[in-house]
This record gives structure tokens, C-alpha cells and sequence, in this order.
């Protein structure tokens, strides 16, 4: 019997904040599985911030491709495969798209996971991309150190609220911008940061300033744009600010101008480093280790927004980008 | 008998570049030599491109005073002193001021010179701040491996300069960027560089990238604004930008506007550093060392432009942010 594959498909190239309306769905019969490759049940889809910057035709490190299924990670269960190292009810994290089944070779399977240790949604959350980029961008880029303070923009987010809670346990002061008083909230009660400003409050960049009297030692930033440049006079000599985000832009065509940084960068000898997280794969393991622990301590809070079915998908992440999302979202499909 | 110490004070904050009417000149009678002081008798000035800075009343990471001799390197002779360690014929660099005599503490002394071993004048040249920034930017913040392209701007002037010779030395492809054909003459003749362009010629741009097939690995920068703004473009993923001065920008007040970078740091995760000298104290021993053997062997090559007379000192800054000079700028007063 044919299986039918449901799919979402990248309709047209993002222009400024993704909508809806970028995605068409289609139905494809699935062909039989080909030599080296695995099929995939996928039973949840991510949606990160990220694909933005994926489904943008301008120059990215990594590119959606038009007319095909969204690229996007997901955790489901092999039911057929071509491969010793996979066998049917295997599950796998990987690059298998906004779709319901995955026809896909080796490369796009990220790991094998036990259903035994927790469930399987950790993989594309705590443990996945949210978790790691957390870890490895704060700990590799900033390398806090205790009663340091640290500022984490989008702070109430998936990665955001990793960050706040590990730069907490590691010592330092934790300061967070977020987008509405609810988010706000849980940076105080849930997350455990020091301080937490709305910026959608007039008077949050004054206010923000009187909550660093000693100043801002390393800046964990996924919004950047205007919410930035309010902050960064705010960083210390030889601080650090690492770019892993840029939710606060909705179009880099053409660039938008902002104030010129580097007289700034220099007197303080600020280090302003970009991060992507798929260029640190020699440090997951100790990141998922940590991060694996302290899940299994319930060490840490992690919000997970749960949305049932494929249609769901492209307007959870229109809603992402308008600051809806309340913790990381994905998509239920079983 | 009385020594009449002829001065050059600040008499006003720099807005924007620094012009010689922002100074004015002053005679004092000397006052005898204080407990804890020694006097020195200057014979070289030195003239900076980081005094601009120093100059300026915004925030910076060091200050000069109104109504004080211009801060500023020198190098001379002591001819009293107070102090065990400092004996009068003794030559020393230091911070000295824009005078013709400076009545200081130790803390103003940066070390003893031995003339023997060659010019007293290369403790702040080559010496000193100049080849010190050059080294330990380049080594420790870019860390430039062979067969690697670093981008240099303001190629031809006394960091520069060098910095061209040592990543070449050190086996990279070195590209430079000035602003004169002369200076550029001067980037592939004497100076090493593979590739040189002139800022001031329609296109310099694209010849720029026509030259860096495979991008650019560090940017050596000590230009910024609309300069670099034309070919950070080019910088590879990973690669560093070390800035180093921002001479191309007249003015920081109001903040000038720029094109938004932070997706591009993001997406190729570039690294963009400050870089004050005064900060590496720890590595001056290796650079000092490094820096003498090389000039005892004659394998820099380092172009000094020597004026006469503590008059001519405002008026040298004022050509050196013109673009003026030829090489790194002394004021020889005896």
C-alpha cells in the first residue's frame, strides 16, 4: 500500500520576518526505500528561530531549498532502512524536515536515542540544538566566571532560558531582556535571573542600566538590532559579546545602518564573535553529558511549547517571530 | 640658573581631527627635582595616531589633560634624580609629554635604553609601542598561519608597515590598503606586500577582491568606517578582525551611523576584537625580543619621519591624520 507523505514546503524565499504565507503544503507518495538510505516516521518537528536565516535567500551558512519539504530538525522512529547501523523502531534526531515521513540518507541522522532515558522530543530540545547552543556558546565564548554579570537577550526563549539557569548555577548575576511581562515573569520565577526587563516598556534601557552598577561582563545576544545598541555601552572592558541570534532585524536587504561599534569595540577591547552552533560538534558531548544531568537531577527548567499537526507549523514559527512562543516549540504529528 | 622648560599644552578637546590650533605652546621655568621625581631631558617625541584619542573628551582608555603637556611617549636623558634605580646620563622612555623637559615619577618611566645597542630613538619606534602593537595584535589576536591572507589597513604607516613584513615572515599572503600611489609604492617595494590599493582610486574595492580569491583570514585594522565597511565582506568564516585604530572615521559625536553587521559576524562566526596596547603588558618581553633580533639582522624594514623642534609637533599630528606622513613620525629636540 502507498504511504502518502505529508509536507511542508518553502513557497517562497523569506522577505523580512517569515509568514505563513511562505509555506504550501503537498502530498507525495513515498518511494521505496533506496540503497544507503533510512525512511523516518517523524513524530516531532522543530521550529527554531534559526530557519529564518535558513529559508533567506541571501547568503547564510547553511540554505532551505524552494519547493522542498522545510528544513528542520526532528526525532522520529526508522521504519524501513537500508542501513546496518539502523534498523526498523530505531530513534533518530536529524535533518528530516517539516514532513511527515523522511526519506534520507546517513548524513542527515544526527544520533540514535534511547526512549528508555526520557522523551524523545529532549533531542530537538534540552538535548538538541536549544540545549547545546546554550552550553557551548555561553561556556566556549563568554567562559563566565563567578559574580561576573551576564545579559541574555531573548532571555525567556528555548536557548535564552537554558542560558539565564546555567550562567546562574555557575555563579554569576543574570541579567534578561525579553518582549512581554508575562516572559517576563518567568525569567524572575521560573528561571531564576537576577533581574529581567520588557522591552516593549519605555524607560527598560534606563532601568536595565541601574540593574548593572558594575556593568555587563559577557552579553549572550539572539535579538541584536535596536534592543542591542541600547546595551552594549553597558559592556565592560574586555567583555565579551557573542552574536547567536538576530530576532530584533526582520530584513537584512537592504542592510539596516545602526551605530557604528568599532571606537567602542576597541577602547574596551570588546570581543563581539559570532556563533553557529554546527561548527562546535566536538563539543557536544560534553555539553549533552551536562545538560543530560541536570535533566535527569531536574536541575533545569525548560519550557516546551507543544502544537499538534503538520498545519500548524508554518504559523507557529510566524508566531515565533512575533515573540508568541512561550519556551521552545515543536510540532506533534503522533 | 634657572632652566626655562618649553612646552606643548592642550588647549582644547579635539572635535573631530586633531588640528594644530588645538594646542598652544608655553615656556615654565623648571622646578628642582622633587623626592620620589627624576628630571629627564627629552631628545625624541613621539607623535601617534592613538593621541587623537587621548585628546578626545569622550570615554577613551586613557586621557590627556587640559592646560597639561600633550600626553605623549618620549625619550631622554635624566639629567636629576631622586630615585637608586635612575642615575643622571641614563637614557629612558617613558611617558614624558610633549616638552622639552619632564619633572616625573617612576610610574612614568617605562624602562632604561642602553644606547650602545643602537638608535635611542627605536624605544618608541620599532621598540616601542609601534612594532610592540604590530606583534602581539597580529600574533596573539589574529595568530596568522602560513599560506593564510591578512588584510592590512593603513599598510604603509609605522604599525602597518610592520605588520605587512611580519605576517609575510611568517608565511601569509599580505594585502594592503593605504592612501597614497606613493605609500602603496612604498606596501610592495619595501614592505613586502603581495597586493596594495589606494583607497582614493574609483574601484579600489572590486581590484581589492579580485585580489582575494579566497577572502580574507585577518583584518588588520586600524582605519575603520566607510574603509573597512567596503571589505569586511570578504572576511572568511572563523576569521579575525582586529581593530586596532579607526582612523577613517573624523568624528565619534554624535555616533556616526554604519552598515548593521551582526549577521554577517553571526553567520560566518567572525571574530571582531579591540586591541589596546597598554593591556599586554605580559607579552612585551617576547615582542621586545623578537622585534630587536630582527633589527639587529636588518630584516625590517622600518621608515621613520624625523622633524625638527618641539614647534613642529602639533602640526605633525594635524598631517598625520591627513595622511601625510611617511612612516612613523618623531619630534628630534636636540
Amino acid at each position: 500500500m502507498d504511504i502518502l507523505n505529508k509536507q511542508v514546503l518553502l513557497a517562497s524565499w523569506a522577505r523580512g520576518l517569515p509568514q505563513a504565507s511562505d509555506f504550501r503544503f503537498a502530498e507525495q507518495v513515498l518511494s521505496p526505500c533506496k540503497q544507503g538510505h533510512v525512511i523516518i516516521k517523524n513524530h516531532y518537528l522543530s521550529v527554531d528561530p534559526a530557519q529564518k536565516g535558513w529559508m533567506s535567500k541571501a547568503q547564510n551558512y547553511s540554505n532551505a531549498a524552494l519547493g522542498e519539504p522545510m528544513k528542520a530538525l526532528a526525532v522520529g522512529e526508522v521504519i524501513e532502512s537500508s542501513l546496518p547501523e539502523y534498523k526498523a523502531g530505531d530513534f533518530v534526531s536529524g535533518w528530516f524536515g517539516w514532513q511527515q515521513y523522511a526519506h534520507v540518507d546517513a548524513d542527515a541522522i544526527d544520533r540514535k536515542i534511547n526512549p528508555a532515558t526520557g522523551p524523545i522530543q529532549n533531542a530537538i530540545g534540552l538535548l538538541g540544538i536549544v540545549g547545546l547552543t546554550a552550553y557551548i556558546a555561553l561556556k566556549d565564548v563568554i567562559n563566565p566566571r563567578p559574580g561576573q554579570t551576564i545579559l541574555v537577550s531573548t532571555a525567556a526563549g528555548g536557548v535564552g532560558s537554558i542560558v539565564g539557569q546555567l550562567a546562574k548555577r555557575w555563579g554569576c548575576r543574570v541579567i534578561g531582556i525579553t518582549g512581554s511581562d508575562e516572559k517576563l515573569g518567568r525569567c524572575l520565577n521560573e528561571f531564576g535571573y537576577n533581574a529581567a526587563f520588557n522591552y516593549k516598556k519605555e524607560g527598560w534601557q534606563e532601568a536595565l542600566k541601574a540593574a548593572c552598577p558594575e556593568g555587563i561582563d559577557g552579553y549572550f545576544d539572539m535579538a541584536g538590532g535596536w534592543i542591542s545598541d541600547g546595551v552594549v555601552e553597558l559592556l565592560n572592558a574586555r567583555s565579551v559579546h557573542v552574536q547567536v541570534g538576530t530576532a530584533a532585524v526582520a530584513s537584512w536587504d537592504p542592510t539596516p545602518q545602526a551605530p557604528r561599534r568599532e571606537r567602542l569595540l576597541l577602547v574596551k577591547e570588546i570581543t563581539h564573535q559570532g556563533f553557529v552552533i554546527f561548527n562546535h560538534a566536538s563539543r557536544f558531548d560534553e555539553a549533552s553529558r551536562y545538560l543530560a544531568q541536570c535533566l535527569a537531577n531536574k536541575e533545569l527548567v525548560f519550557r516546551e511549547q507543544v502544537l499538534d499537526g503538520l498545519e500548524s507549523a508554518p504559523q507557529a514559527l510566524e508566531s515565533l517571530y512575533q515573540g508568541k512562543n512561550n519556551g521552545k516549540i515543536l510540532i506533534r504529528l503522533t
